[in-house]
């Protein structure tokens, strides 16, 4: 089996457990939990049973440990996960809105997630990969994207595929050298995951249609649009495949999306067809929105297709 | 009035709402509380009416918002708190362990707290202060042993006076350079506030009473001994005072030190009696520990005199 290997950060999430406007009196809050886009997105490959691994940097602390565990508990190869002796695992404070949208604290930049680097620990685990990954959210510091870049290098020389999930917050495109990172991973991207206007952030279209023939037509071998709730599609130069999603209770939407693209691509590397590789990433975001925590729906095969059987039918 | 200045670190603390070890799962979580010695400290100092501002760092956020409206409301000059665009404001994650003891995560060395300087607005807030106040907890940071030495060469040269609150966790012992900062502040020292065995941090001796004859010798005008609970004692030239504490319901004793030293500090500018001071200052202890979040108990004046008038019969 093809082993994929993401990198970028890790952090703890401490989330609201009210809804409301922002951290500014004591309130009830829930956490840590392990978090960050790239790690939730390879734990949910790692509990498919897909072989993976990390490269990333936590602190000698708690918020360190409990990541750590939960990867390793969860099957993700933790080699090239180093623990930075100075800096504190970065973290992110989340409170929801009454209108849906989010308040953030965050602590990353600055965090051990700074150290993030090719040590000789991840080049040893990226000379065992076949598939890369990228958070656009990990590309808003300079060593990370630097990083990036070189294992994007060594898995492309190595013959392998890189996908892409853009996930950026629109307050990050202004950060100094985000967009020439981003235009760089994509130029590089086998794999498409765009959400919402992402679609649009490397060509000049003005429909859905156009903006998928244009990524197309940059080498780009595969898009899968991810539109939430309604489900996703999956275009090619072999065509055109929509899936709508499944109904759902959400109690946590907070990476939902970042599970759908670990179960993506682990189908896509096994060569699924189109539609059954959609209707195990919905069904896959489907179950990590039912459960409170980032990463606490991720969701092994078995549970996806025991999800799939009981839901199929209500399509 | 004169004026108390105090230079260091804000930060919030979040503090789990159950005791037990350490942060390795998701727990319930209450936060974000103001806090910080220097910051818990000055706003003691405020809430008592006298004059007093902090040299300080916070980030552009919730959590430095939370501070700053927290020391306005209480009164405290928050000219000289800068607000870094870059860094997050200061966390600390406390959790009590059974036997009493703490866990914590801190992020305070790389937060907002890394920019403090003496700044433009520290050198106007500095000019017209006649007090400045040293937590042993903030020289952690060179940057800010840097600007603390700086403070106490200004305030000296104006003729004013420094008390110096060790204020310290073993493990921070060993960090560079901490030794010279403490032993730089202690020579500077005019009201020095230890307690436990910090006593002996500066001297070489066996007893309480040998320490305290060693400090005085070293040019230190008083020291005044911090027993938690049990009281406290002043000495000086004149001789030694002690008092007993007053019993309190302990609901959290996270702060209750620095508002001990805060209205101790306030009461020695007053030139009260030792007596006096020592009792107005085991009240402020004793009402902090009362409240939930370590600057939630700082007590105004009035609620000082109120306490004493109920309790001094109980002593």
């Amino acid at each position: 089996m093809k082993k994929v290997v993401t990198i970028g950060e890790i952090v703890v999430e401490i989330m609201a457990t009210t809804i409301g406007d922002g951290f500014l009196e004591p309130i009830s809050l829930m956490g840590p939990f392990p978090s960050g886009a790239p790690a939730i997105f390879i734990d949910q490959v790692a509990r498919m049973g897909q072989p993976c691994g990390i490269v990333s940097f936590v602190g000698d602390d708690d918020f360190g440990r409990t990541n750590l565990n939960r990867l390793r508990q969860d099957g993700v190869d933790c080699s090239a996960i180093g623990v930075d002796p100075d800096r504190p695992t970065g973290s992110a404070f989340v409170r929801y809105r009454d209108d849906g949208s989010r308040d953030f604290v965050f602590n990353i930049r600055h965090s051990a997630c700074a150290s993030i680097a090719i040590t000789a620990e991840a080049k040893a685990l990226l000379a065992e990969a076949d598939h890369l990954h990228v958070m656009g959210s990990s590309l808003g510091s300079g060593g990370t994207v630097t990083a990036i870049r070189e294992s994007i290098s060594t898995i492309k020389q190595r013959g392998g595929t890189v996908s892409f999930d853009p996930n950026i917050r629109k307050e990050m495109l202004g950060l100094s050298g985000m967009r020439e990172a981003l235009e760089y991973v994509f130029s590089e991207t086998d794999l498409f995951l765009p959400s919402g206007d992402e679609l649009y952030l490397f060509c000049n279209a003005a429909t859905e249609k156009d903006a998928l023939l244009q990524i197309l037509s940059c080498g780009v071998t595969a898009v899968v649009i991810k539109r939430g709730a309604a489900g996703s599609s999956f275009f090619d130069a072999e065509g055109y495949v929509s899936m709508s999603g499944f109904e759902a209770e959400e109690v946590d939407p907070t990476g939902a999306g970042d599970c759908f693209g670990g179960a993506l691509v682990t189908c896509w590397l096994r060569g699924m067809a189109p539609r059954d590789a959609l209707a195990i990433a919905n069904a896959a975001g489907a179950l990590a929105v039912g459960k409170r925590g980032p990463m606490e729906g991720a969701a092994t095969w078995d549970e996806i297709e025991q999800f799939l059987l009981t839901r199929q039918g209500s399509q």
